[in-house]
């Protein structure tokens, strides 16, 4: 367990969750400034994480490619209407290298159809971060959500 | 993202968990105290409030309207024997207009029946209130519970 | 609700959220350090808890009979493999007896099959726990998950 103090951990809980409210509200977009702009967003299974295997089902390398991402979501992918519902569990600031804080939090996505209001726990797993202080308040320096099952690969359109 | 200071955060997260844990443990009634006398309750589907239709499942505009549905729950439904475990996450303070802050957090509550054990995800949704800090402490002026699926509508009694 | 100061929530809340990550981080050894050596560790229904009946699935006197439990489970049980994700909403202080705080919270776990995926709603019920400060930190004096439905009892090999 950390020393790390107080204020840092409220800060950072509230950006964790501005990113799953975002999200949830149908703002994806302005998720993209919670990352710096050479920040990287990641989506990978335990099973590869765990065995440091690098493939994603979704790998950014920028806010840039990850606001692509979402706009090929908005006008190009068709698929049948749905929205989240992040839970966020646990947020722990689990080590610091210089300025960068590692964050560790559990997340849990439940998945709602529009159309027929049919819902699922859609995936969970660990969200392992790193968080810099910037000027404009802390900001994501990378964003991976680790996810458990690897049965969840299809159909993710919306960023987690 | 805010500067709401820290010990307002912790009052207005442990309001909001008390309330669920009131509701987990079978103290149904002794929410209606954490609402201000004339505070509103409204459960209402995240279909109907994003077009801001006014119908709701359940829209109490007294703390005294609550007790009543909350009595009819202990002396007239008859229902099958079940109660809620309520997951609440990412409660932020998005805005404050004079005394009153608006607060946002997301909500799943799992039902289990008593008789046979079966647990269900049997409402996911987003929390919107509003919170004022009284002599007693913080109170809901306002409690809505946004849900997310339509499907979810039949056999509330429980209050959420 | 109550006036316990916020450092104390703070860590109160990371012990629980570590007890939690270092189970679902396969690092389930570790959590018999955040029981105090005489600690107690208690699984028990709702069901039984409500009517302070004292069956219970399991119910370790020490962190080294806790110890034993997983020692069984790494080297003994048979079971098909499988992780757990713990989602912790409602962390509060509702009480304290000289220096032992008493502490809720509810949890849901969701278990994740590593064959074939599958994922599904394991358990949900409340944590009831006391909670003290050592030197070392604070750390669990007992640990009871109160589980709400009584079909989960099979298959308890890793513990909650």
């Amino acid at each position: 367990m950390n020393m790390i103090c107080e204020p840092h951990y409220r800060a950072v809980e509230n950006l964790i969750y501005e990113w799953a409210r975002l999200i949830d509200e149908n703002q994806v977009e302005a998720v993209t400034d919670l990352l710096v702009s050479d920040g990287r967003y990641t989506v990978q299974s335990k099973f590869n994480r765990d065995r440091q295997l690098p493939m994603a089902i979704i790998d950014a390398h920028s806010a840039a490619q990850l606001r692509d991402r979402i706009m090929s979501m908005r006008i190009a992918n068709i698929y049948q209407p749905h929205h989240y519902r992040h839970i966020i569990s646990g947020v722990q600031i689990v080590g610091q290298d210089g300025d960068v804080m590692h964050v560790r939090s559990n997340y849990l996505v439940i998945r709602t159809m529009d159309l027929d209001g049919d819902m699922k726990v859609f995936s969970t797993g660990q969200c392992q971060d790193e968080v810099v202080i910037t000027p404009e308040g802390p900001r994501f320096k990378s964003r991976r959500f680790v996810y458990d099952s690897r049965i969840v690969e299809t159909l993710l359109v919306i960023p987690l």
